[in-house]
């Protein structure tokens, strides 16, 4: 298995006037920005699903993409040989973090039990190789959407036999997330919605996956586990309606079940576009909630209506993103993990590679930019000022919640005219432009 | 003005047969259904604004509707004539009800002063023929958006001046309402939102609005106003972002700021799609969370992704909306405004007519066709049905929050096969077809 | 195998008082509408694809319908089990026509010839059950969007391969089609688009597509096959950008090669609406285009930006259909073909006829109503009076091209006031309702 | 009225460096790119309607700009004070064309035969401005969609009176597009669709358009205008159903009607997304089928369902726009025009400043990375490797139209493994990310 990228060497940094497509133009993971490696800001993780399990497959087709290790005899060895390709693409892409679902590292078999047998072989190859290349594991997480026995939901079942396995695979998940020293455990419910309200107690299943997510945060205080609980928000797919809508909406649940210390959110560029929200708007919101716990990096088709998770490479998303991660002192335990999938044209292993890339040079330079802006204080100094009528006076005291309807009441009267200043939103798109086309 | 529609007779009920469209099909007012007649389950309202005020002007047109009353020569000869021809159009329709913006009623003067004394000269008068026709005021507002001084915003201005303007504009919108024996008062943030974050500091706009709302608490409770104070979720228009997007992002903002108890919801079916849901999942969303207040009954274009706040004339929408009603247990305080405009190629006073009587014949049958529904208990008894794994064992514990992960995963070692049973959307679907079609 | 729906009775029809989901309400086929049979009128057809071989599976989980006939030890056993069952299951339903894709009907071999051998195995066994049941092949068609082969398109693929491989599969599936005595042959562009305008020569593979749309005219008049040859347009799935957009881009592209007299179209109606037009715009553009062949009845949710084909239940949408067929002076060879799959969650194989049943009433409810709409000419009344200027005067001269700008000119410095109609759309939305909701 | 801009200089280039924002930092009409100067690629016009005629207003609200020039006494005052408006702001920002409706110039009079007065009195005087400054007339057109008696559309109508009206209207229109040397003359259908098919005559509609585009082909040869003839797609707005849908419907109803010889298109990039497609898409389409007539440069928010006519800032969409420019060898008579207007929240006339110059440098650094990429030849060699199938063998005699399906059966026969190649997305993303933020 470890010779299949021998035709590849570690991917260098080359800088921006390289033409080499196997190269990285931005990302140089040692070079200093602020007060730290861009590396270190970064946090890039590999997600093993779309870049070890996923074959290209589609509504209308049949896997295309020549992975090689998924066509060993047994599922034993095919998880064996995945856990070798998957440190051997990272390591050769300078990637430093991985994200898994428990199905992804090895498939099910026959019982429960043997399923986390298998799980436990494989957990401890990986552990081995982690060892041996320092690479760790941003998180963990349980796939309870795939097989059929959750067609109608997980915690979210309308069988109490369904949630309990689902509770049980949980377990599992974060007894070798907590192994393998995993940084968080991220919740993403995949089946968590519903497909019609015709046939939906949706106040039974909200309760039963607040009352999941309890049984969590318990299980994690009782094994010791210290990495974030995360819950990744999603809108309108594979259900009908999926119940994390957006951060808003999960804040919302989190709030009303007074679990809203206990979770932080995972937030992914193509699901809040779906969610009718730009990737900014989602960061921004988690961010002043003081709920931005990590990132999905990818990137939606915004004339189509599913979650393509495209290799990133909208630089402005790239920017404004890092710009949110500044702002919030960076990211702490989560990073960037690439959700993403090379196109099912794009089917050979070096696609695999140029993808990467792509998504990692683009948020090194949009790390750049976003640092520039941000040190520049360009927009800081803009927006300080617009609402510098809150610093004093009228304004002051509405801050403090010092004046009612009346004051304002009696102000009002008095008022002569209101002056106004511009938006200039024409020209702060300008100055962002500016900064990312003109830089070295 | 009392003359516009002496042509037309109060119209009448004359059953499903009637190919008369100037009559009801559907809407007997006093018909019983259950316990009470269809007027106090509709409790249906005219909106002031598209009524009487609209005139057709669409971003690419000038007005186009006939409405003679607003030709006339000074303000408040335009505003006494709207009061006059809108009780007339209630009573021709006999809709009881009817909801206002505070500029609506009248435009606004030179100051402030000037335009409360004119809201007070016009309010008088509608409190005149208030008495004279037992109509009720459903709810009021205030405009705080059209005008050029809230284009950043009104409580989420960057303008400490407009904030406090906007602050004085609902304190006299407040009194009134109160004066009239308003039922409610809603708070629809027209332009609290963003147009692009490069400018925008969200963090303080939004503590800005909660603090706004706050004091609309505190004036409520000083005037002794005994009605309910709602809020209307909106996604995306006027704003790029608007603040109440959806009924969760309400919920969410509310519980923030701990006014979760001070306020209900007044939701729109078209702002439901505009934000990605159903009308229907907005309303049992907000009933969920025992916050459904009241709703604007209009209807969007889906392909289309503006609001175009058209009259509603969907039977399978306004079923499941009196559904949601019915379960609610009515709408208490609420009612059914119809916040929709005749299209602007329906320019005729004689339109308004026939639109108001589409929209309240579909919603009088919609809720027939609900009520038999929930009477029948065809789908309580499927869902009940669905769900019953929670009533027993493992379900029971589950909601009752006796087992934690470790119990579940033991439970689910022993679980042999697990039995699903269909989700039976297709006849469901079906079943909800016969209901429409089949009732007398 | 035939005992599979052992259980289930020929469907009966009940009448609308009908509580028994196993029955029709509506669809009573021998019932006289108009000059014919509403069998006559709807030409149900089954869609092969989705009842007999689709199994559940979406992008994020696994199959979960249960269909024993898909478990079957061989191919062979396989391919020859659904035609069992398919048969059984259109003669309980009472339906007349079904539709295939060749790698529907049996998988692929392991070369060209011996899929081609096995398909003629297969093909003999329908023909066997045709012959005995009566029941008749709508339309065949060619699967080539599912094999890898076809990741770049198949007509419009960047390898003459392909190109040369799909030409080849056509000719097999015509070949077919015609020994069946189908109606139509349909062509289903599934990877006719690009991905990305970055390496695609677009030009190129458009004139490709139309050299191969020449081919399938040379032959099929070469094989004397006198079915009707048809396109079916869809925007954006499952390639970025399918060329078949609309109904308008297919009149284009045939236009523009010269084949517009030997192709018309069929219609599917959640194609329509991903490409952001109702079903009716569809049918009604083809209609005037003299270009409606045939239709995929199924339907979609707005809300969602996938092809959910889901089974046709709103009674709008297939009035409005029905009533587009009807001025079409029907379908002639085309039919309705349900291209819709039960929900993954209605996975027990009665949801199959539950499916079937409520579109098969839905659409017969829906001619009902479309029929006595028509005949009482109630629309076409209102429409001809509306046009009514264009039969006299300048109108008339405008329409038969006696006029130019100068005429006109002329012609308007005359005119004094135009007088204009209310387009009065919330009076016909009532009417429509009227009709739906009143009929016996 | 000469004085507005006094406080601002002719804006220069300053080169990228620059932090001015009243400066250029990519457009230096000078530099020559290829084989003539930036301005002659670029060809910018200046928008009569937004930039002189708007106000601001929206469906919530009032107009917020400051256009002083727009609150003079009277029509004719107004209309030459927004000529010398207009014509100072060219010259200050370096724009040598400008575009106008007819009623952006002079509004409407009581009689058509006053209204054309007004025209003529205006027309001298732009005329005379234009000599004076050299600038020129990119196109002119008619506004037959803002007045209330375009309700139901102009040469869509169900008036023959209206349809008469804006023959009228667009004779004078062409005339003093002539006299001014307009190089092209737009036809914009702003209210040619329909708004429910229930009253609608789609099929006379769209004859009556034909006729109407007939006479004005005749008209043009009348008068020897040697401009181009275009038209302007648009999807959804503000009709429910445009006709001109997109480039693809355009060109089926030219071609329909014979009429592809005597147009060619305008596509603006606002309306290529309301229709789900690229702004790329749009251009390639025309340009491939020989009709990429002009260009309306603006953006729009694919988060938003409206035209919301923004100033281009994507440099993306700008690169890709180019290079389909460059691709046809130029836009001959057509040009980029700035369909575009500031937010409502830009309220000063510096805002219409900074906008101009965000709009014309990203185009400028567009045609710059464009060319570049053009001139290497990146994309192109791909894409002929890629095709290369299609230049000997099977593939050259699919081309040349030497092979029927029985040819390609007999190949496909014979055929052992087909060799694909990867589409390589990822890489070209990158490839194109790094010539946009590469080059000096």
């Amino acid at each position: 298995m470890r010779e299949i990228f021998k035709r590849i060497d570690k991917i260098a940094f080359e800088g921006k006037k390289s033409r080499n497509p196997m190269a990285f133009k931005y990302y140089n993971p040692e070079e200093i920005v602020g007060d730290k490696p861009m590396r270190e800001h970064l946090r890039f993780a590999m997600s093993y699903w779309h870049t070890l399990t996923g074959d290209g497959t589609d509504p209308f087709g049949q896997g295309t993409l020549q992975r090689p290790w998924n066509e060993l005899e047994n599922d034993i060895e095919i998880a064996k040989a995945r856990v070798e390709v998957g440190f051997e693409l990272m390591e050769k892409l300078g990637i430093s973090y991985f994200c898994f679902h428990d199905r992804d590292v090895v498939s099910e078999a026959a019982t429960l039990e043997e399923t986390n047998e298998r799980l436990d072989i494989i957990t401890e190859y990986i552990e081995e190789l982690m060892k041996k290349t320092k690479i760790k594991l941003l998180w963990g997480t349980s796939n309870a959407f795939s097989h059929p026995r959750f067609m109608h939901g997980a915690a979210t079942s309308c069988s109490a036999d369904v949630f309990a396995f689902a509770g049980a695979q949980v377990k599992k998940a974060m007894d070798i997330t907590h192994r393998l020293k995993g940084e968080n455990y991220v919740l993403w419910g995949g089946r968590e919605g519903y497909e019609t309200l015709l046939n939906t107690n949706m106040d039974l299943e909200l309760d039963n996956l607040a009352k999941f997510l309890k049984m969590v945060v318990d299980y994690k205080k009782k094994i010791g586990f210290e990495g974030q609980l995360l819950i990744e928000p999603k809108p309108k797919e594979p259900t009908k309606h999926q119940y994390d809508f957006d951060v808003a909406t999960v804040i919302a649940f989190l709030r009303k079940h007074g679990l809203e210390e206990d979770f932080k959110i995972n937030i992914e560029a193509n699901h809040a576009t779906l969610a009718g929200h730009t990737f900014q708007h989602e960061l921004h919101t988690a961010r002043i909630n003081n709920m931005l716990g990590s990132i999905d990096a990818n990137q939606g088709d915004l004339l189509l209506g599913w979650d393509t998770d495209q290799f990133p490479t909208n630089i402005y998303d790239a920017t404004l993103a890092m710009y949110e991660v500044l702002k919030n002192g960076g990211l702490t335990l989560g990073g960037l993990n690439f959700d993403a999938k090379v196109r099912r044209t794009s089917f050979e292993v070096e696609d695999l590679l140029y993808a990467y890339i792509a998504g990692m040079d683009t948020f090194a330079k949009g790390l750049k930019v976003a640092f520039r802006l941000f040190e520049d204080r360009v927009l800081e100094e803009f927006i300080e000022k617009r609402y510098s009528s809150y610093k004093t006076g009228i304004g002051e005291k509405i801050v403090q919640g010092k004046v009612g309807l009346e004051e304002l009441y009696d102000y009002a009267l008095k008022l002569n005219e209101i002056k106004l200043q511009s938006g200039r939103q024409e020209m702060l798109e300008a100055i962002l432009n500016s900064y990312i086309l003109e830089m070295d």
